[in-house]
């Protein structure tokens, strides 16, 4: 097979990303253009690059750049309560290589899978090792949408899933796994968090379609990090119970309490979805958690009432030496 | 200004962007999500990347990046008659530095102030120099696309614009380009319609909307490669006039015959459209061309009734050594 046969066979042979993808749209992938139809409401989008060798380690298998990807993609689809539809994939390459395609489409078509979205369209062209998304959901046609901006005085605050999972992996990748190991189970937990991002698609739905749920973001710079967005944007302040914050079990295992709690509070990479809500809200889903409340205030975020920047130093200083105080995920760090 | 101002200074301050962002969205940039909303109709989508030192040489200014990126993403708008509504930018940035980001930003709205299109939103992560467009056009609720599958037997041949002038500027980067120079204004409009790709937006919207035109695609990949897939994919045989290809005038100036209709025929980077119409269908715009017919076949291209590699080969023959007879641009040449 040469190089575009390759890539077609990869790509497009996908018969249930063909089925996915003749459900949302009249021309699919193979023209100029992939035309979206049937659209009812609005369309929320997002785009994110996953470079390799930054976002993923320079020795990841080819999946991570999908699974991480798609993953990050879809999560800022979930934080503004959107029915995921399909994605759009730019991939650059160095070189084809039917092993590596396999790889890649396999991971992505399992993750579009998770999602029940539809990989529509894309380009492949060759250069350094990149894949960027950009995904694709439906929204009401009215309503109010489910921003930063809109906190409540009163409302109590949210979050899905468990905490700093992905950040306790990053340290674990130059270390051999082996099944014997006593933290085996433990360790493989953290490394399927970092490689196998699960945004709760149903979730934020539910959210979106509630209009106690006020205001939301995808927490993936870090908790403290984004709900600072939150605070910001709805010029309120947030304050959290630091017993209250969900800590993934794995990392409590592997980690002292102390740098779990640091992992869960600044770690990137989690996605999942932040959001405030009417203190007469609730919901009968043990994966989310109430973390505290919005308080009058001027945009910041506080640890049980002590400024965040502050809490966090002050549980550095109970850490071993050389302990990062990163309040949050920099791109450009 | 650290790097976060200086790429939200950049990008998310342009008056007239923000105006235009809020016409077609409920959210603009700056959240999760960008919402598109007031969608009347179907939505094409097409994604394009550029890599710095591939799709524009290594020492080109950063403003390359933007005009040729965003024209030809737009490029295959107009191939579907989709109307622009606006585009996403995945920006992979080695570095960040005001000069350049002023260069890109620049040229970037003056791009999109062509096409009258908003920066909805995207992404900027650190890494090697890429840009990956999604564009996103409107096409009407109901009613036939313009795909290339559609062609019909007798229709005439058409492409807009005139041709070669973006491939015949390739060997000029490397030279001096100064005003004394005899064949000065030639040069410099081969290297304006590489740098400065201008599809032809409203021709595009107006082929849509007449039924009479039947098969359309955008030709930047080379006239020949393209018309070629409107052949195979409609399943019928394209004849070509070679006496009637729009070859680009500077290109004439500045090239022989043969060397100038090679690079008209096959060369890439024309963002203009080829399609297909009716007999009984024409239009006054002098910039749009016949140049063929479409006749009973298997989906082959025909330049003067002679197969077009064989054509092709024949005119090489009439060429300096070394041309090459590539029939299109190859993304993984």
């Amino acid at each position: 097979m040469n190089e575009f046969d390759l890539i077609e066979h990869y790509f497009l042979s996908n018969t249930e990303n063909r089925r996915r993808t003749g459900s949302v749209t009249d021309v699919g992938n193979g023209d100029d253009c992939t035309v979206l139809s049937h659209l009812a409401g609005r369309l929320a989008i997002s785009t994110d690059t996953v470079v390799h060798g930054r976002h993923v380690p320079a020795s990841a298998p080819a999946g991570w750049l999908a699974s991480r990807g798609l993953g990050s993609s879809v999560s800022d689809l979930v934080a503004m309560g959107a029915k995921p539809l399909g994605f759009t994939l730019a991939l650059t390459l160095p070189k084809v290589s039917s092993g590596w395609l396999k790889g890649f489409s396999e991971a992505l078509f399992r993750a579009a899978d998770l999602y029940g979205i539809a990989l529509l369209g894309g380009d492949v062209t060759r250069g350094p090792l990149t894949a960027s998304y950009t995904v694709f959901g439906e929204l009401p046609k009215t309503g109010r949408l489910l921003t930063r901006a809109s906190a409540q005085l009163g409302d109590k605050v949210w979050v899905s899933g468990t905490l700093g999972a992905a950040a306790g992996a990053l340290p674990l990748f130059d270390q051999p796994l082996r099944s014997a190991d006593r933290s085996y189970r433990a360790r493989l937990q953290l490394l399927q968090a970092y490689v196998y991002p699960a945004p709760p698609v149903e979730l934020g739905v539910r959210l979106q379609a509630d209009s106690r749920v006020h205001a939301a973001i995808d927490i993936s710079d870090g908790l403290l990090a984004d709900l600072a967005h939150i605070a910001k944007a709805s010029q309120l302040d947030l304050n959290l119970n630091a017993s209250a914050i969900p800590v993934a079990p794995a990392l409590s295992e592997l980690y002292s309490r102390p740098h779990a709690l640091m992992h869960a509070m600044s770690g990137g990479d989690d996605y999942q979805v932040g959001f405030t809500a009417d203190p007469t809200w609730s919901i009968d889903d043990r994966m989310v958690s109430q973390i505290g409340e919005v308080m009058a205030g001027t945009g910041q975020v506080f640890i049980d009432h002590t400024p965040a920047d502050r809490w966090l130093e002050r549980l550095a200083t109970t850490l071993p030496g050389g302990m990062s105080l990163a309040t949050g995920y920099q791109h450009f760090g």
